[in-house]
């Protein structure tokens, strides 16, 4: 490998944000609300993936969605329209993620009392929202054919932090340089233990597997004592 | 529409660093040398973009690169194997974005007498590397097919800090569902004096293009004289 000159930059401090995150699972727990954190690139499939999932579990489950965008609201509209899930939008005033405060923030407009799992679409972004836990139960990502799939290798909090990976837009794999065999690797490499599922959002391929998945995550922790370890 | 309740979260605020990146500006034009600052999502085709343009430009102009990555030193090492041309990784140690500060400790490890253009590939990321000016002369963006034709509406600020907007993998328009006139639509919606071009960098098509604004900028910015607004 040719000799590259490397400079590494300081890194700001962020602020502190595990406490938070901490004492609003432990909330969450006692209140009987799942909370899942679901990330990814812009434009890899969040919005659609999530209306597919809704309307697989919504007569099981009682379901509300955080839509966190830097603008617009296009993404909860779109949502409500499409499954009749309650549906909200934080605007984040162009922060690039959202902590564990602000995800309270938007909780707290949730009827909770009457809800067994949230779902919060994060910002689009492979970085930042990494570094802050929200106080979700799980975190799943997004990574679609387009990106490459050596996506882990560059972006390795994101891939480390995930209990999910979901693969979306198989549908175009015969027209990217994608081996999923090679994604499976480098997701295993950042984290052997997360789970790898191809869906694709367009066509509704594999999307029951990602719904099975948060399904069982969902009644495991409702079953769960408070007293475990979250 | 349907009414949706909007949450709007109080914003960070973030270090001022517009009088930095003025001062960075001013110097590069004392050296004679033009800074480019391309951003884009990740996975958008910046390197291999880059590595087309370089080979169109490197008997054209003296040309160096930095390759902003959180942690990996892939993409310096293979624009170098690539081009020949001069490529220094930057760590920005788990950082989303480039700041005008971050950008300078880059320029000081690059022999600025001998080049007439530095080309900085930021951190694949369409939300932070927007808000902060690298001190560049230009901000020219990727957009790629797969992330759909809507994202300078959910990506505004992205759009409207850059002077050219590339729309990447035009290869694959026919399996997606991305228009490229109502691209250009949003894009102007944001910014009305963008240009765009489409490209496709795995072909080639349309790098020329843009290589051949790139060297007229660096051209014209060289003939200006320094009292000039930047």
């Amino acid at each position: 490998m040719t000799d590259v000159k490397v400079i590494e930059i300081k890194k700001s401090v962020f602020a502190e944000n595990d406490r938070d995150a901490a004492a609003l699972r432990t909330e969450l727990k006692e209140k009987g609300v799942f909370l899942l954190n679901l990330m990814s690139s812009p434009g890899s499939g969040k919005t659609t993936t999530l209306i597919r999932t809704l309307n697989l579990l919504k007569d099981r489950l009682r379901i509300a969605v955080m839509e966190a965008d830097i603008d617009s609201d296009v993404d909860a509209v779109k949502v409500r329209e499409a499954t009749g899930v309650e549906s909200i939008q934080l605007h984040t005033g162009g922060m690039c993620h959202l902590d564990a405060e602000m995800t309270r923030q938007g909780l707290d407009n949730l009827p909770l009392a009457e809800t067994d799992l949230v779902i919060l679409e994060n910002v689009g972004n492979l970085v930042c929202p990494a570094e802050f836990d929200t106080g979700a139960v799980r975190n799943a990502m997004i990574l679609s054919v387009p990106e490459g799939d050596d996506k882990p290798l560059k972006y390795p909090l994101m891939f480390s932090v995930c209990d999910l990976v979901l693969i979306n837009k198989t549908d175009v794999l015969p027209y990217f340089d994608f081996d999923l065999e090679r994604c499976r690797a480098n997701v295993a490499l950042r984290n052997p233990q997360a789970q790898v599922i191809p869906i694709c959002a367009r066509t509704g391929e594999g999307v029951d597997r990602f719904a099975g998945w948060l399904l069982e995550q969902v009644l495991r922790w409702k079953e769960q004592p408070i007293t475990d370890n979250l």
